[in-house]
C-alpha cells in the first residue's frame, strides 16, 4: 500500500492505494468518532464489494443504503432516500459516511455528508479508475439539477480515501478507458515526464497490469492533491484540472447526457484544446500528433460526435454568462504545462472543434 | 446607524442595525461582484419591503424570488423553486443572494446560497426579532426534513447582516414577543448587566421604542458574535447559546410543531433550566424569581404546555441519541453566565419541568 496526504492545514487527509485495502479494519478505525457508520453503496458495487467493507466495520453499529445506480440517480430524490435512512438510523453529528462506489456514489454520499446536520465526516472508498484519479480526490460534491450537472453542491473533503485498484477488475472496459482520460489529462495538463510514463505504459494499462495501474493512480492523486492543495475552491490553479473540459461538457451535451461517458468526452475535448493550442501558437503539430496518440491507445475518442460546429460553439457560450462574459479555455504552453487563456477569439475555436469532428 | 463586526479571519462580516437601511445602496454595493442578484423573499414582507431593496439595487440585474410564508415552506421543494429561478436567471458565481425576511427565509436563502454551484456569497436582511437577534448572524443555514427540523444545513457566513429595525413596525406582537425570548436568553445566559438594563427596559421594548430595540438587537448581536467567532461550528462555547432550548425543543415537539413559537418555547424553557440550575445548587430562589418575572413582563409563557412530565422526558431523550449518549444541558451558574451540563440526573430534571408546566 502506498500512501499520501492532501495538504489542507488542519483538514489534510491521506489517501491509500494498493491492493486488498477494502477490508483493513486499520484503515477506517481512525474516523470512527463512537458513532454509527452509514455505507452508502449502488446494487452493483453492494454484490461485489459490500461485504468486504462489512468486514472491516466488524461490531461497529451500520447501515447500509443502497442507492439505485447511474447518474440519474444522482438527484434530489435519491438524497432524500440517504437522509431518510441516515436520520431512521439516527445517526448523530459524530456519525461516519463511507462512500463506496464510483463518481455518482461519491459526489452523492459525500454532498449527504456536507449538508446532514450541517456536515458530517465522510470517507471516500471509489472502486472505478475515474473515482480514483479525480472525483473521490479533492473534495468537490454534487447532485444534478435538471437545468445542470452538478449544480447544487458543497466543498467538503472526506477524513481518507481507499483507493483499492483491485477492484478495477471488475470495471467495464468503457469504463476503464473512460478513466484513462482523466489519468492522460493530469500529464498532459501538469507533468510531461508523467505523460512520457504513460505513452511507455498504456498496453499495460490497457491490460489492466495492477502495477501500473497503482502507479497511474498514485502519480494521478499527486498531481491533483497539489493543485488542491494549492487552490481548495478553485479560484486559480485548480482550473488547470478542467483540461479538455470546456470541449467536452459541450460534446457530453450536445450528444445527449449519457451518450458520452465524461472520459470519452473529456479525450475529445482534449484533442480539440490541443488543436486550439497550436492555432494560438503555444504548442507544435507533433504535440498535438502525440496527444491524438495516446488518447487513440488508450481506445479513447480523438473526434467529436456529428454535430455542426456551429452547435458546439453555442453549446459552449452557455458557460460563458456564468464566468463574467468570457469562455475560458485551458490551453497547453507544452506537453504537462497548461495554462489558463480567456477568450482567446471565435476563429481559432471553430478551426479547432473542425479539426477534430467526426 | 451602528455597525458590529463578526470576527472570523477572512470571512468577517459587518453587521449594520439601525431605522430606514433598506433603501441605501451603499450597504450593499460592496458586495456586487458584477453578476446579478437574487432577492428571496416572501408575499407578506415583500408587500412591504421589497421595494425599498429594489430602490437599493437599482441598475443591478435582479431577480425576485418569492417563496411561500410559513416554516412548512422551509423544505426541498421550496428550494427547488429557488434553484429553478436561479439557475432560470443563469445567476453564476459570481452572483449574490439577498434574503429578505424573517428565520425561514433566511435559513433557507441560506442554504441556497451554500450550495448553489457549490457555494455562492449572500446578505442578510432580517424584517423579524427574532432574525435580527439570532438567526441571521452566525452563518447558520437548513432546511427542516419530515423526519426533524433543521437537519438538512450548512454553516455558511452572510457578507453582511442589514438589521432595520423599522421593518419590526410590522411584526404582530407575538412575534416581537417570540424575539424578545432570544434577547432574554444572551442576557441570562451570557451577560448580567444586559440582563439588568432588560429588567429596566422591557415595558420600552414590549412598546417597541426603537431606540430601546437599536440596543437590543445591538447588544445581542454583539454577545453572540463574540461566541460565533470563538465557535463557528459549535463544538464549544456556541452550545450556551442553546440555553432553554433542550427543554425548548421538547416542548415545541410536544405541542405539535407550529402550536407554540419557537421563542415562547425557549421561554418557558428558559424557565425550566433555571429551575433545574436552581436545583443543582447553582443559583438561588431569588434568581428563578428575577428570571420567572422578567420573562412574564415580554408577555411570553412561564410554563411549558399540559403534557405529563413523562413525556417531556421522552422528548427529551431522543436528543440523547445524537449525542454520545447524554443529554447535555445548559444551565446558569449565576444570572448571565451559563454552562454546559452533561447529564445531571433525572429527578432533578423531571422536578425543573413539574415546576414548570401548566
Amino acid at each position: 500500500m502506498e500512501s499520501l496526504s492532501v495538504a489542507l492545514g488542519s483538514r489534510s487527509y491521506p489517501i491509500h492505494i494498493g491492493t486488498d485495502l477494502l477490508a483493513r479494519a486499520d484503515l477506517y478505525q481512525a474516523y470512527l468518532g463512537g458513532g454509527s457508520v452509514a455505507v452508502v453503496t449502488n446494487p452493483t458495487v453492494a454484490s461485489l464489494y459490500l461485504g468486504k467493507v462489512k468486514q472491516a466495520l466488524q461490531g461497529v453499529r451500520m447501515v447500509e443504503i443502497v442507492v439505485p445506480d447511474g447518474e440519474q440517480a444522482k438527484g434530489w430524490q435519491t438524497l432524500e432516500v440517504v437522509f431518510d435512512a441516515l436520520l431512521a438510523a439516527r445517526l448523530g453529528r459524530d456519525g461516519l459516511i463511507v462512500a463506496l462506489g464510483g463518481g455518482v456514489v461519491g459526489d452523492l454520499a459525500g454532498f449527504a455528508a456536507a449538508v446532514y446536520q450541517r456536515g458530517i465526516e465522510f470517507v471516500q472508498v471509489p472502486t472505478t479508475l475515474l473515482a480514483q484519479v479525480d472525483s473521490s480526490v479533492g473534495g468537490k460534491t454534487a447532485i444534478n439539477h435538471a437545468r445542470g450537472k452538478n449544480m447544487i453542491g458543497a466543498f467538503h473533503q472526506p477524513r481518507a480515501v481507499i483507493a483499492d485498484v483491485a477492484t478495477l477488475d471488475s470495471l467495464p472496459d468503457r469504463e476503464l478507458r473512460a478513466g484513462l482520460a482523466e489519468v492522460i489529462k493530469h500529464g498532459l495538463a501538469l507533468d510531461e515526464a508523467f505523460t512520457r510514463w504513460l505513452e511507455g505504459s498504456i498496453d499495460k494499462l490497457v491490460a489492466r497490469d495492477r502495477t501500473a495501474l497503482t502507479y497511474a493512480v498514485r502519480r494521478s492523486c499527486e498531481l491533483k492533491a497539489a493543485i488542491v492543495a494549492a487552490d481548495e475552491r478553485e479560484s486559480g490553479a485548480r482550473a488547470l484540472l478542467n483540461f479538455g473540459h470546456t470541449f467536452g461538457h459541450a460534446i457530453e451535451s450536445g450528444a445527449g447526457y449519457g451518450a458520452w461517458l465524461h472520459g470519452e468526452a473529456v479525450a475529445a475535448g482534449m484533442v480539440m484544446a490541443s488543436e486550439l493550442s497550436m492555432r494560438l501558437g503555444n504548442i507544435q503539430k507533433a504535440d498535438v500528433a502525440r496527444v491524438r496518440d495516446l488518447i487513440r491507445r488508450a481506445g479513447l475518442p480523438v473526434a467529436g460526435p456529428a454535430l455542426a460546429p456551429e452547435r458546439m460553439l453555442e453549446l459552449m457560450a452557455v458557460d460563458k454568462k456564468a464566468a463574467k462574459g468570457q469562455v475560458r479555455f485551458i490551453v497547453l504552453e507544452a506537453i504537462g504545462r497548461a495554462a489558463l487563456r480567456a477568450d482567446p477569439g471565435v476563429a481559432p475555436v471553430r478551426e479547432a472543434i473542425v479539426a477534430a469532428l467526426q
